[in-house]
């Protein structure tokens, strides 16, 4: 399949406001006339759905392993029946989190391994990279008064963790620095969005 | 976990008696007194049945890739959640079906790759290896007249497709003679019955 339109992801830590910025960018291109497709992971489509509520809603215990292969499911349908459809078609696919938000959460947050977690998604997305991935680089207070309540829940090891995520996703960016841009998102919501534009323009 | 029960896999093409002898041995153990679980791949346990729902209800197109993930993570719950408990409560664990049925069917059946097939099953199975495992060996025409009404959707690439599976069991056998027993499943019911007895009484 010749691949014909754009491929972008959106990543970051959850208060990163990256939910807020796809949501800019697609209203941005549709006010252009540009065809997108507006998705996230995990859970997108009828399948990933159901996969999601069978992980919700499951009254016994679900073996990590098992629930592991799960979400590479989730993401193999995904892929091939969602946003390669979407690509071959001419369209502008955004995605609200991709394969970055597992190794950076899996591999360097709760530090599993990188090798078998690369091969596992590679296998997944028949290999399928972005073409632009922004991150939306915060931190940790900026990021825990933006959640709120959630960050309640969250333990002393929680900014610890969050750090492992942040740095995961900076080492990321080094190592493939022409596919993957950090966005500092500390400022305002305009002028993250200008400079997401301006990325995006730029492809 | 240490391992303190027994598994034991039965394989073969359907028709080659498997599952009439599987049940058999079940009895003849129970009849000893000996605890054991019979259980079944794919679809076994309640997640297992929620999965195998999913695949066979599901009204729209389900990636090949997709799948094979979602029979990975059956696998892994069956692993995970059934058979090491049941190892670890020191029962002799009967299964009808386990990953050499894959790495028969899909590796040598379906020519699929062989070593993704097995690096993807010991992620599944934590490695877990039966201790014996039973090969019912049948030639295409036996086997075809006893599956009755099913040989009707059978083309010629059936009886290929057969051998090919056949051929890859005899494979499997040969490179782990210790594990593998192949038995001739021509025979009467009885007369097997009683070669099953014995390896299982060797163990």
């Amino acid at each position: 399949m010749r691949k014909e339109g754009v491929f972008i992801t959106f990543e970051g830590a959850d208060g990163s406001g990256k939910t807020t910025q796809i949501s800019l960018l697609d209203e941005y291109l549709c006010g252009k006339k540009r065809k997108t497709l507006l998705t996230r992971e995990p859970g997108a489509g009828m399948l990933g759905a159901r996969i999601r509520e069978l992980l919700l809603n499951y009254e016994g215990h679900i073996s990590p392993n098992c629930e592991s292969f799960l979400f590479l499911a989730d993401r193999a349908q995904h892929v091939d029946n969602m946003i390669k459809p979407a690509l071959a078609d001419g369209k502008i696919v955004l995605c609200d989190r991709y394969v970055d938000s597992t190794i950076a959460y899996q591999g360097y947050g709760r530090q599993l391994d990188l090798d078998r977690i690369l091969f596992l998604n590679n296998l997944a997305t028949s290999n399928l990279k972005p073409d632009l991935t922004i991150v939306f680089d915060v931190d940790v207070e900026t990021a825990f008064s933006r959640i709120g309540n959630v960050k309640d829940r969250m333990e002393s090891e929680g900014k610890e963790f969050f750090n492992r995520v942040r740095n995961g996703y900076l080492e990321i960016a080094k190592q493939e620095p022409d596919r993957v841009k950090v966005l500092a998102s500390s400022d305002s919501i305009e002028v993250v969005h200008k400079r997401v534009v301006a990325l995006v323009e730029s492809l």
